[in-house]
């Protein structure tokens, strides 16, 4: 499938749908759409990913696309208006257009119209399926190991270090699987519940029903986990993932330079060990369970001395090996995983 | 306004919806529908409530009714067709029907169809407002002073501690209002969020859209809590209600007799203090806040020694005062909170 990636004004660095889908997906990315970065290109930002060019709009995309994917997550999940012209232009082109917003593009009189009129579809991946119910507590049941990824805010990279610990197991010869949380994951996986926007009730019950419906299928699920436990709005939803999952272990994942909850500025990150102690104690009264592995996002970090020295620090307070996947290798940790 | 709270085969320690109306609504309830209970009061059951019959259905209540109230709230919120004759009969007579439910009576064709022909009312409680959106993590910032109460289990009393302890306050000349989060809470004050209902990114944010509605209104707002946060299927909703209230005070409520999670029986609670310990480390880094009291369910025990004797020892293990707010008074515990 050829796709366009809508995010503008925030590639790469407030743009982690985009990046996740330029690592991990099997899309063949035909542009970015960011007007901040037009003519410059992917490669010039983000490694280890696909490359390609970033324009201004999808009025600048001459080849054939089949989907544009809006590559943003904004704090709220909301529609921002002047990203309307190039979905009007993507629907009137016949592209079918992927939203994770909290904002459905299906129920959006003028979008819905130009789908109808232009045979296109409208794909909101955090639509969550109506058949899920509450949790039974029983994830923990299946003959597969459970990791989940934890973190301590969002955007540390709990998303990236499922895909590359999933790849690393892979590589390894486990048979290992995504369960994917998020609309990135949802997007990059082709499946998958999109937990925080199920009814808090069936928070954990969503983690649940994914985790039985995969357990027999597979030797290790990697449970994609979201927010942070201490939170101020989405704690909720890392709670029930916590718990829905029933995890055997769990990786923390943190970002080296992040010192404040992001986009809650007031409030600063207690200190790593504090998070460990959280999360074990959280876990143990439905299912103990131990962090025994450390993601580390150093790409804030200039040079490999620093991201080293961040490392050793982020592996003392964590208690664990750790690595940044993405500057270095999700295989170096694999061991105290699975 | 006349009632009648259908609670079949659960009334009265099952029906938690239909004491929490009996006890602390402003309704006048005609009779309570229970086909177990047929001949029995409410009374014989029940005390410190109102009295009414127990009769087998609407059929058998001559009197004129005002609105039907769905009392019981299973696990999973879903509608038992044994329910419907009663509800049928009720919109015929022109009652309104009021439920806390998961399983919206809106969307039931037969009941709207009925509602409409009769003009009757169909009020679906859990049905949230459209406009929930994510916490700012600024509840705190209002003038009054903000309690939460926290539980060991569902069905521990935390609403029933909730409406006693604001009782006690305004007997007290607090100016005390209640945040209400569940069915019956709603039912009771004719207002609030059903948090277990709403997406599980805004529960801290419908918590705080509450508290920032009634804030400058009172001197004291108590939050209702809910389930509690080692829950395998609902500690989701526990910990968006306590990171959303940013409490400065929490009153922890747990029945006597409980030593297993309701429904899940195979986890067992763990201590007390393990709880004490969990809810104040997870509030901590968004909001100080301490255990200060303790509301403890003493129903199932036989007499005045071994309540008080039940009461001792829990007040041990929270590090604070407690008290039965049924058998005795929430009054009693009322310095250490206000």
């Amino acid at each position: 499938m050829r796709v366009t990636i809508l995010a503008h004004e925030q590639f790469p660095d407030r743009a982690k749908t985009a990046q996740g889908i330029l690592r991990y997906a099997d899309y063949d990315v035909v542009a970015v759409l960011d007007r901040d970065r037009a003519g410059e290109r992917v490669a010039d930002h983000v490694p280890d990913a696909q490359d390609a060019p970033i324009v201004t709009g999808m009025d600048d995309v001459d080849e054939p696309v089949d989907a544009l994917i809006v590559g943003i997550a904004p704090i709220g999940g909301g529609f921002d208006e002047s990203w309307r012209p190039d979905v009007r232009t993507a629907l009137e082109r016949g592209c079918d257009v992927v939203s994770g917003l909290h904002y459905f593009l299906t129920e959006d009189e003028e979008f819905a119209a130009l789908a109808a009129a232009h045979d296109a579809e409208l794909w909101d991946v955090r639509e969550p399926p109506e058949d899920l119910s509450v949790s039974e507590g029983v994830a923990a049941d299946i003959d597969a190991e459970i990791v989940c990824t934890v973190g301590t805010d969002c955007s540390v990279g709990k998303m990236t270090a499922t895909m590359e610990l999933v790849d690393a197991a892979r590589e390894a010869g486990h048979d290992a699987a995504v369960i994917p949380t998020g609309q990135t994951g949802i997007m990059v996986e082709g499946w998958g519940n999109p937990i925080d926007r199920v009814i808090s009730d069936f928070t954990a019950g969503a983690v649940e029903e994914m985790i039985l419906e995969k357990g027999d299928e597979h030797d290790l699920l990697v449970v994609e986990g979201q927010g942070s436990i201490v939170h101020p709005a989405y704690s909720a939803v890392t709670c029930g993932i916590l718990h829905g999952a029933m995890a055997d272990r769990l990786v923390m994942c943190h970002d080296a330079t992040r010192e404040s909850i992001h986009g809650y500025e007031s409030f600063d990150l207690p200190p790593i060990e504090t998070y460990v102690s959280l999360y074990e104690s959280l876990a143990a009264p439905v299912r103990e369970s131990e962090v025994v592995a450390g993601m580390l996002d150093t790409h804030h970090l200039e040079g490999d001395d620093a991201a080293r020295a961040a490392l050793s620090d982020f592996e003392d307070a964590v208690g664990a090996p750790a690595t940044d996947p993405i500057r270095y290798d999700a295989a170096e940790v694999l061991e105290a995983i699975v």
